[in-house]
């Protein structure tokens, strides 16, 4: 089922009660439509969400750090506590060191949180993929927050990500990031082969959150 | 009134029910003592307690950022929303580059969030003290985890910080950490000039976490 | 006697032999005008500059670190024995978290280098005067690389960073950074307390850059 | 050619003149044994090295970034116009993010210098890898510095290595770290399949550092 996973970032449309709000929107929409919806709120949210809605959280970030004295840093355990099912890893907004991605998937695997670690061309992808996480999501950095899609901007950096997971871990799925919002960037995404989409700001700032996620999901044939 | 302020850490017997078991501990503990007692959980936990315990929660870190493409990070307005009144701001185990700890000031005054600045040594509480946090919480870092209290091991790292901090900026409140564990050595922090004492695993790795608190707190004379 | 700092940064026009020619103007602009020129190259051109020329060389950063096991790290003893008699710390690119700022300074003094300490606004330099470095360079980073000199666009962060610094470490002397290039930006700054200035892109990309440092040391009246 | 590589560090015993003492011994030793030695010092001392020595020298750091404005980082084209032919990324005790890594590759690839990362275990080293350095040096953190070769106590992780790298990048070489000083040591790093050894503190802080590097390099067969 195409996964579609939107980050909620820190942005003010999307924090506290808002973010439970945006939430509910994203629960209904993957009623209506055959896709695996994933919400990625603030870790300060996710319980919130998790006790009012029934679909798939991802937290933002956890550190690779496990049970002792790493104060202020994000554990799998917690997130998982607070009702976490995954995780992103490696944002770009929030990037980690090689080895830090590494314990942070190793920390993952041992709490059963799925993974997502996100890259920024086929290099890292390539990179990433190594390091087996369930999904890798590449997003050229200069194409975040842009509302030009990489599906059509870059489909190369798409293609060839795709390609090259296939060759190293072939049961890595890749989805595909950065300026996408609407139906037919997601349409164009998984032409491309990747398995889903990673959103942000094309949702989450429209004046219509609703209408902004039904126009993108309307891009999936049902 | 005396402000004891215990930072859960990712300890296994302070993550997530454990957390809030552990902070009804503190809630009872602080009726009977003449004393303003803070838990600082994880943030991902910070809701559960909110919700069930009514004594002041702090976050163990917030970063200098605010409304906008920050994922991963920790917002004072999300560690708000889900009920903390305060945070920790780079403690020895989560340090933030000098700018980053101004900017997470900013922004949690802006929130009305409680702030603690950590340092280690006497330097670095003026630097601290300069940037007018609520408090400055001093812990030598090898005396971290270990036992042996501040207090005892280097006194004159307490009385020199809070003669600085009264040169420098006088309404900053200084406290004091770093292997505090007992009655007495609650006693020695306030009678070196600190207003409070910041505590970790010698509450939380205790046998018994109540009756390790209880001690702790018959230091202050009621 | 005015101080005026040259930041190499790591442009083209200022690194290998183009670093040591820029050095040469320098050395020769600094005997015509009553200033006390530094350049600041990058930290594998010191030693070439210093076998060849005779004014003050800077290193653009020193971590706080000391003898030991830290591959990769920039300590004050191999700037020094490179030829340096001197350090910015903490520049605008190059942030250190709070103690290591500390630590720099305490390795820096122990091996007798010059610091300065850069900072963003006048609660960080109030923060960093606190640890007593040489200089405490104040630069606000959205006029760094502008054109647009801090003592033009905001003066009132360089006359309160003067004030907030002779408060709390008189001795400490205060530069003016960002988007300075032209004699009169110098003079300003000069007028409005500082005791130099710290300088990069308006000189270094400058098409003559002897003729742009002429422009600018003709700032000060001999 | 057997690869034998001298991480300098930040020691006293291989800082400024006693780094270049230090590159002389490796120069001998080279001309008497059939190995590629590289001598691996601080950045402010490749000059020193390079304008009397001529084993290759390479730089433990280099940073991502290229021309610019990036005061106090490490760039290719600075530590190549000092005399260095290579580097270190991402050592255990100057670890990258994975975009830093393959920035850092990408500015070296251009400047013509050969690059060795350094990982942490199978699953870095398999990253690492597919990135496309010329070396993969693989070091399990707690016997850095330890005096236990890893071609003793985890000798697994040297094969595993060897073998993840053949199916992934098998034009990448393995080198094999931490904990090795003597002959034998390099004999069975060389057995388990790498194409040399990454040493450090085991010859340099021997009483004789020339003694030291020859019973280790004793260990090749002529």
């Amino acid at each position: 089922m195409t996964k579609v996973v939107l980050n909620f970032k820190t942005y003010a449309e999307s924090t506290g009660m808002a973010a439970l709000e945006l939430s509910r929107i994203c629960e209904e929409a993957a009623e209506q439509y055959d896709v695996e919806m994933v919400v990625v709120p603030q870790i300060a949210d996710i319980r919130l969400i998790a006790e009012n809605v029934s679909i798939p959280i991802y937290a933002q970030h956890v550190d690779g750090v496990g049970f002792g004295g790493y104060t202020g840093h994000i554990t799998a355990a917690s997130v998982k506590a607070a009702g976490a099912s995954g995780t992103l890893i490696n944002h770009s907004e929030r990037r980690l060191k090689l080895a830090e991605i590494e314990a942070a998937l190793s920390s993952c695997k041992a709490e059963g949180l799925a993974t997502i670690v996100c890259t920024n061309n086929i290099a890292t992808t390539k990179a990433a993929a190594a390091l087996k996480p369930d999904f890798v999501a590449v997003e050229p950095p200069e194409l975040i927050g842009s509302g030009i899609p990489v599906s059509k901007a870059d489909p190369g950096v798409v293609t060839g990500s795709v390609e090259a997971v296939k060759r190293i871990e072939p049961e890595v799925g890749v989805l595909c990031g950065a300026g996408i919002s609407r139906g037919e960037d997601l349409k164009a995404a998984l032409e491309l082969g990747s398995v889903g989409v990673l959103l942000a700001s094309g949702i989450i700032k429209a004046k219509d959150q609703k209408k902004a996620l039904e126009d993108l999901l309307s891009g999936i044939q049902r």
